[in-house]
């Protein structure tokens, strides 16, 4: 197995790898926060298969419960921790610690709420990437936030699940260079 | 452009990159954390712009508008998550999670809150470092935490303000060395 | 001093130490989590020292008092954040930004709290390894969790402290490969 063999260093091949696969997670949750199903896809190999709370199944069986799910919501945010991939040739086993906050409009519906999550992946290099293979999200808490959301009362940045969100404003900028 | 041409492995160069990226957003928190505002001053060209929850304006406006409004609280804390950066030459697009915490003396007060940011980045490689051209904090959601926080109960390291953080205390003794 | 010097680009030795320090910390977080006290033990050289909330000693001494302790929980999850290492030859100041959740079976217990917590760790490079000479754990804020906590309502993976929890059963399978 060669991956990464085009670096002279084999300590820069694995840190390569390290970032790839940090990659993948890292496109998992922005997917899923801008409610944007090719880049969720992107993270799992075509056969990919996921483990949910409330969800077993393909990576398509999984996008077609999610996106309606995400769009029930007003926004969600996973944000990640805790990052180690153990590698063996061209397989991974790879934690991912994340806190993953769920909200509405209503501040006091119950679908507001947090919780821990630990996505416990098997990932897999093919066809020069890494991606999921099988996963476990793994829930380790949850927290109901009805009644615990404010407005914050002033103006100022606001998230979009489309192309005016800062962030695509901003990978749009930097293609124009 | 020729950032980092001095690795022989473009990977080498693309990871020293992204470090000292990283090292541009975890050097503000420290910086708003500790209120250090030398520290936050230095995560932005000065000709940087910040946009913020109730705020908009250059990086001085910026320190002259945070810098009372953290000394009216007891501490912050503003937790890094999820890491993206997209580079193009001395270009960058940088996305960080970040969750906020924000505590007072009493508990039950309203200005007790925690919030959820995506620090959106337009940096720029100049002079040798890289730092913000210009920030969207885009606040994602905000939990009241009045009545939620409560003492520790138990004597343990705490948090200060000053050069005896335990942080700080240990620079020290390694600048000993 | 020649930590690393076996890499021909002295960015390339900083980024393994860097990634080598970021273990040590990740090992703890995931040996209290999964109450596993040989990986607790294996971030700290054989002499550290712990500063707790509620507790000062030896790593022997912390693992006496912190197991039965984490044991009297249904489980913990410390999740990192900000992670940053000033690395001086074999000396390292380490900070780590983390948010630690701790619950029980009954979801009214006060026992449910989570706290923000900085590690600043002293490490040193000895012997083939870093790891914890000394270490503060900063407790910057403290939330009951009493009342807050509810159960997923579905199933779903769920979290284990023995072999049986989803990393353990992918740690097993890479060994098979």
């Amino acid at each position: 197995m060669t991956v990464g063999a085009d670096h002279g260093d084999p300590a820069v091949a694995d840190i390569v790898q390290r970032h790839a696969i940090y990659d993948v997670v890292a496109r998992y949750c922005r997917g899923i926060d801008r409610v944007d199903m090719d880049l969720v896809r992107s993270a799992y190999h075509p056969d990919g298969i996921d483990h949910h709370t409330g969800f077993e199944g393909s990576i398509d069986e999984f996008v077609a419960w999610v996106e309606p799910a995400l769009r029930g919501l007003a926004g969600t945010m996973h944000t990640m921790g805790n990052h180690v991939a153990e590698i063996r040739d061209c397989h991974a086993a790879v934690e991912t610690y994340a806190t993953a906050v769920h909200w509405v409009e209503s501040t006091e519906d119950p679908r507001n709420f947090t919780s821990g999550v630990r996505y416990v992946d098997w990932m897999q290099y093919r066809q020069g990437r890494w991606a999921i293979v099988e996963r476990w999200a793994v829930r380790e808490w949850t927290r109901s936030e009805a009644g615990q959301f404010v407005n914050p009362g002033v103006a100022g940045p606001r998230p979009r699940r489309d192309g005016d969100d800062p962030l695509y404003r901003l990978q749009s900028r930097l293609e124009m260079r």
